[in-house]
């Protein structure tokens, strides 16, 4: 190399370094724009009151979930976007029913304790009279599976695999034991058990049920299967350890005929590569119990008020920025499906999706699925926001990105999954106790402002 | 260097790497012990119930003080400790009595708002029927100052700088606010006001009053002095723009003589260096309304639960851990002196000590007095701890260590304070609404891990 050529050499990483540096500065100074305005001008809190206190749970099929979908789309409407749709699904519709009974009996035959109960989806009715069996307890579905047919059979299952509070993140503690709520009723089937008892999905000891899906797969007999407290199952179990235990139990749970509803979307055109569509993500059905504030209420108004924040801040986006409220994540996933055959009959470019649904705490970063594959091959843009994120203290690891969009990742989407602290979810998870009263404004705003950092940086960044 | 010599070399060399990555794999090993069993087995949660709901608030000088003392000492009398001991100070005792009203009025003089209102730390009573004055609005202490005493003398002034809500950290808005609470009422004496009324301390609306300390120095006349809610400040500051306005408040504050009491220590003697102190330490008083369950119950029941932790999981520490809570932080410090007096007095040796007095939720890292400077001498200590806490988000940074632990910073000791997650605090601190159902049980819990993951660090590896 020649002194000339040095020099040039010399400029041309100078300006490199200048133009990284400056462009590093504008990122610092437009985030911080962002959390400032997140935290003091987002609706993003009087729409989560709004859809939980005027709309209220609304799981999919229900009257009330139509009207969350009229609800939201009417603020949508409101926000100037470029395009407002409603992407028809054809959705479940399971129905709680007024009888939810589970007593343990004495041995006299009568009622030593009334649990607090809850049918899980997807299950069925007991008959009139209810059920009066004796339970036998299993810490999961490869100890029932191990079972002769005759030691269940007409039988009360009750599985009291406990989630591992010992587990810094809850959601693995879940992980590691859900799979009791949600296939062990088919598996209690099939060996012929007359219903099933699920521990609830908590880590700490509670005093009320938390409800969730059961997965019957076809040509297996659905089952009345009820949650019982944490509180409920350890007395059961310890009842059980002085001798054999008779339960009543009692569920009006049914399944309607399907019911059309909608996936509610709302976006912000790309003003160079429109057909490059950065997803942002929350499921708009919720239980039929409390309010679906943290699940997902939050994750709804997170996706919009991105949008919200980033307009507001006459942030020009080069990439379509769209925001789906998807229709029955908990108990079918049809809206997940329903946007990926529309996005793929469309031939759109899904470049990423980030799904918040892990409630509206304190975030903590982003999960990324096949997060170190996805970050080496796209390293120099997850350098710089890493460094960018990090000044909020926000870390990016591998992890799940979220149930709807998980069928986006055959399209080349990468998927993305909010993560804010989990300590607090299963206080609230599936449960009445999951009401607006218990989301915090400060850590739902701070929520909205970290996934429109991330937003921002993707968007300016890319992924190629 | 010769063949052999590059041998010797390199056999301690690796020797060198061997033996950090096998001392890194204990520390880690034992830490994840520390957590499983601050989850699964610590007492602090069931601590800051019987703290809060069998003793209650516990201001300084109260009845409730004194049962606090007693109470903690006879929980920590059953702990198995090295020893236990009640460490004298005297302490102030100021009292809120049965009157604080603060009403604006009309053009008429009709009550047109009844505000929520809680007189302040160290201010005295308005006379017995009251003070009716106009009102002047100021945004701080500058303003005040700057102001002709004609335009003061006889009036109430209305501290209403807001906390900056635009703020990631909470605790920065509040530094940037507080003074007009702590100096506001001094400044106002001087200039002849009649009593003043301060915006309460969050960067939300909410609809009650926040409590805290007011300063008068020596020679200043103590005046009234309320806090009034967020909300009704915005609507007293809507009214004055309208023109003059006029308020009615009434105190019935005043100061009783000073009380004896205690700051309640427990320890175990370390068993190579007893004399090398590594301090955990929160503070037992609280204000006079709530249960002080965040501030600062669970500062104290983590200091407790570090202890027992460590004990249940057979550790033996090299230096004395001790755990101190401290009476009197709010109104006078007077533990936090005591305290260090006696340090000094017996020629202790304090090496390091943590304050946890931010609140019991998420924790995020800890905050270090002289940080990087501090940081920087004790190198190769804080790479390892950095490394090890790494591993559960918990990061270090400079910042403050806290209140009661202050005092020791002049006897060498490095102060660290213990960094929760700050979003929530301010929906409770110094209010009503700091009571035990407010705290998680699994946030409380991971603050106690955390903490004992740095002490056993730090007893570990030392700072020299």
């Amino acid at each position: 190399m020649n002194r000339f050529s040095l020099l040039i050499f010399g400029l041309l990483c100078f300006n490199i370094v200048q133009a990284q540096s400056t462009d590093s500065a504008k990122d610092s100074a437009f985030i911080a724009q962002i959390f400032r305005q997140s935290l003091t001008h987002s609706d993003a809190y009087p729409w989560l009151r709004g859809l939980c206190k005027d709309v209220g749970h609304r799981i999919s099929g229900s009257a009330a979930a139509a009207k969350a979908v009229t609800h939201m789309k009417a603020i949508m409407d409101t926000m100037k976007l470029d395009r407002v749709e409603l992407q028809p699904c054809i959705v479940p519709a399971w129905v709680r029913g007024d009888k939810e009974v589970v007593q343990i009996l004495d041995r006299r035959g009568k009622v030593s304790r009334q649990c607090r109960a809850l049918s899980l989806g997807g299950t069925i009715a007991t008959s009139a009279n209810g059920i009066n069996a004796e339970v036998i307890e299993v810490d999961g579905l490869a100890t029932l599976d191990k079972m002769d047919s005759n030691a269940v059979k007409g039988k009360i299952v009750f599985f009291n695999r406990h989630m591992d509070a010992g587990l810094i993140y809850t959601m693995n503690a879940y992980g590691g034991c859900v799979d009791q709520r949600g296939q062990g009723p088919a598996h209690s089937s099939v060996l012929g058990a007359a219903a099933v008892i699920v521990r609830s999905m908590n880590p700490e000891i509670d005093t009320f049920a938390h409800t969730g899906n059961t997965n019957f797969r076809e040509g297996i007999n659905r089952l009345p299967a009820l949650a019982i407290s944490t509180e409920d199952a350890d007395y059961l179990s310890a009842q059980m350890k002085e001798g054999k235990v008779r339960i009543f139990c009692q569920s009006s749970a049914n399944i309607q005929p399907d019911v059309l509803s909608y996936n509610v979307i709302g976006e912000i055109k790309g003003s160079e590569k429109p057909e490059e569509i950065i997803l942002i993500g929350g499921h708009l059905d919720s239980w039929d119990v409390g309010e679906g504030a943290h699940d997902d209420g939050a994750g709804c108004v997170h996706s919009m008020a991105v949008l919200q924040v980033l307009k507001a801040l006459n942030y020009r986006p080069k990439r379509t920025i769209r925001c789906v409220l998807f229709m029955n994540e908990e108990n079918g996933l049809r809206g997940g499906l329903a946007y990926a055959d529309s996005s793929k009959a469309r031939g759109e470019q899904p470049l990423v999706a980030i799904e918040s649904d892990r409630g509206g705490f304190t975030p903590r970063g982003f999960t990324i699925e096949g997060g170190e594959e996805s970050q080496a091959k796209y390293k120099l843009q997850f350098d710089r926001i890493r460094s960018e994120l990090e000044n909020y203290d926000l870390k990016i690891k591998s992890g799940g990105g979220g149930s709807d969009i998980g069928p986006l990742k055959s399209q080349g989407a990468m998927l993305i999954g909010f993560e804010p602290d989990n300590q607090r979810y299963f206080d609230f998870h599936h449960t009445k106790a999951d009401v607006f009263e218990m989301v915090d404004k400060r850590e739902l705003d701070t929520g909205t402002a970290s996934i429109a950092a991330l937003v921002y940086l993707l968007d300016k960044y890319g992924l190629k």
